[in-house]
């Protein structure tokens, strides 16, 4: 896990010859000392992506020396970069409505220092959870949403959020959906909790479809927020088994599990830079 | 397992007091003895379904007196009913075009005893696995489907089924679709594994579409067969997690392991008479 | 699930004809109407195990008469009886120290409703989660243990369950070995988690003995506690992939989830009265 | 996959700043283009472990130069290194006795081309076999062990292996205790599966004592053999779970499903240089 001596480089370009000696040359001049290196190549495109865990104690230039000369190795490669420093830990917005168990997941797993970023605020459209933020000491602030309010409860969550520097949101079984504007303000860092195994059950009530289906397996994703609804790069899945014995209400329950563990493995692998995203598809180093 | 001295009867009817109690009763005064029943309540329809395995060491009714009299108990109750002697194994066939995995699992887990039933014949659009079959000493029939002979071989293959009193049907990654009055010869005995978790990639190539779709777990599924492709009640699904280091050729690899799970599944459940199918659901009993 | 209006009976005897008959009869001759009826036997010591649920609404006789009446039958075929009806709640006491994790997560899915039982007290040997047990509105006890004081505290715990009327007990990470007489009292009803895959890796520090060992599998376990510690019958078991990257610490954060589930997964069955314990086996009807 | 115009550079040393450097600047001075470089370090002992896949395609110096200049930057940094070079195909041996499923499995997953290897040869203490072994023209030997003959039965194999050229050695549930001698000579290339969650129920009938302790888990291992039986390194471990309807014969039954994945998976990564051994623990890259 990145840490506060430590810093994430993420690069993608397209592939030739000497990417990874050219980046490791780099870091090594500049003091830098390669504690976990990982590479991929995407097939379509043939296009290398490359994140860097290095560690920064004896680094012999600045942060902003670093990212100006890092600039410059971009250009060669016609690289796309994205330098992270642990000492800046990333700051974090949760937005719920009324279902508290992927809340208290992601609270609970912050305790225990599983994920690499701060909780500055919780936003839900209904009042109901306030209790709960409360009882761990985070800010919630409660905005309404109506069809005719809602622009308005957009501006006013997008200030809230410039306020307290937000660099990514998570959307806790939030019921509402984010219009292309918002989405636009945090791409690629809105993460989302979908109760299906998508592409399967896209849309409302996926449980209720799983279960007129009849099939035998349910299954919850997290995904990055696009403007198409569910369509969203996917960045976790997991399935269970169900039978002919369980409910609609059985399948809510079961899946209740799965939807904390897919949301909070997104969360986890986001706050620690591990995500890039190529079109419609993530990259996420271990 | 049902074995050579014991029954296994199917029965599902309009919810009502007092089914389990007679039908043990009914059981119970032929000289039957119950090993294990099972029962399910569909909520939709509010309809009953049961399963009973019963010793037949001291009926005191032959066969068929046992099946004039349960159906006078299914009169009463409106029930429909299967029984199944152990005595009677069930004959499958195995349809294969090409691809071998699912064939070689389904052999070896019959030789282990695995699979309450005769592997009688197989049936092929392609001479390819000819070999395979030779080597396990099962007959090969050869039978090549195009569009302008598909009539003339469905018709051939079908004739070949009843010359061997084939119960059942699998396709063991089948690449043709069985026509609408095939299935219906063979209505919900025709077991097919579609290579995803369905209702997710239907149709063909799926291991592409869900290498396009950058899913993070890719599934299998065996049903049983209808009209409608892939729409048949499913059966079993099992699926596993994938990565972006995975190409579509890991895919299709790693996807074999549970194709042959799923299918092997699904065929020792039908073989041991556990499901029962009611609307576009399966009521699997173990 | 049981409910107000359904009971529920276990029994086990040895295997003779016509216990699922006479227990069919039994209960449909005193109004009872039969939804789910499961079936076992052990093959050591050729033992036949039941569980009946089924309706109350028109049964014709007293709790008490049918209690009675149940010896009888009980008689006749040396059955082992249990009988519980879902008017009365079972009532159950969380005994904790300081980890939260699985407090956390019984308290959360009780409050869903996914245990038939009440959480009636919650006791610790430290202060620390108190706050956790009031944010709840659950009374909070904290007898602390000392080696001297032991035999005390084990007393004054007793004598506060007596008074709450406590039917079964969940050590839900509780960091203190109970005693035989403490045991006894509650044989078969008091739920341990062990964070290792039982039998291996019993005792302490099971996380750091995965780690030095390399197993690439890390569990966890519920169990009945015995007096044989670790050694009591095994309910649920859960394990997860781990690897080479991953240190002791990793491997305790990711053993949170499962320990959480195995310990829920054993309370909801345990509650629901699903559980028969013969021997140092479980048998669980779902 | 490495392939034949690709090499595999595994090495480990004391953990020191500019490894990852230096070992990119060899390469790239070479002529070689990292395709994927992993690393790990192992908190006992500081010790850092990378594996690098690399493109030889523009190599400028021969195999034994690369080699030989190897050797003195491994001499710097006190690493242990080892070069394999794609168009140099690993050979395999496979042990078998009398069960045919990880045979099969082996062979099968070989022919659809998932293991880096070439199977040279079967051994077997027995003859049922020969006729698998025939059907896929893969050369058999029956080398029959007696205590008596054990010794010269080793030799004899020993013998074959090195006039076969072989690398490493497949226990397909072989059902001899090879010798220390005979262990020797292939360590850390010879691989074994055990049918049990290790470290739980070494030894003799894991199924069994799996069935009496009652566990709700049961599982397979894949390792590499040392001198105490079944305590080598671990190399893939999976587990599924069971019931209490399981027989001993059911649980031997499922087990077969995962002994065949866990030794397929052993294998796979050996053959593509995915392992590296250090104490009791393995490395796998991926």
């Amino acid at each position: 896990m990145k840490n506060s001596k430590t810093a994430v480089l993420r690069l993608h370009c397209p592939d030739v010859p000497g990417i990874v000696y050219n980046v490791a040359r780099f870091i090594f001049e500049r003091g830098g000392n390669i504690i976990h290196a990982q590479q991929h190549k995407e097939e379509i495109d043939n296009r290398f992506f490359m994140r860097v865990h290095f560690d920064c104690t004896g680094m012999n230039v600045t942060k902003a020396q670093f990212q100006k000369e890092l600039e410059e190795l971009a250009g060669q490669f016609r690289m796309e970069t994205s330098i992270s420093f642990g000492d800046e830990r990333k700051k974090m917005a949760i937005m719920v409505s009324r279902y508290d168990h992927c809340l208290y997941d992601l609270i609970l797993k912050h305790k225990y220092g599983e994920i690499n970023a701060d909780i500055c605020l919780i936003v839900s459209n209904h009042p109901d959870l306030e209790p709960v933020a409360e009882s761990f000491s985070i800010p919630f602030f409660y905005i309404p949403v109506l069809p005719e309010t809602k622009p308005q409860a957009e501006k006013q969550t997008l200030e809230l959020f410039n306020r307290h520097y937000i660099n990514f949101v998570v959307l806790a079984r939030y019921m509402q959906i984010l219009s292309p504007d918002f989405v636009n303000e945090y791409r690629n860092n809105i993460i989302n909790v979908h109760h299906s195994f998508l592409p399967a059950f896209v849309g409302a009530r996926p449980y209720h479809q799983a279960y007129e289906r009849g099939v035998k397996l349910i299954g919850a994703t997290s995904h990055y927020v696009t403007e198409d609804l569910d369509e969203g790069p996917i960045i976790y899945q997991e399935c269970i088994h169900v039978n002919h014995t369980h409910s609609v209400e059985d399948l809510i329950t079961m899946g209740r599990d799965i939807e904390k563990k897919v949301l909070s493995e997104a969360v986890k692998s986001h706050a620690d830079d591990r995500i890039m995203v190529y079109r419609r598809r993530t990259i996420i180093f271990d």
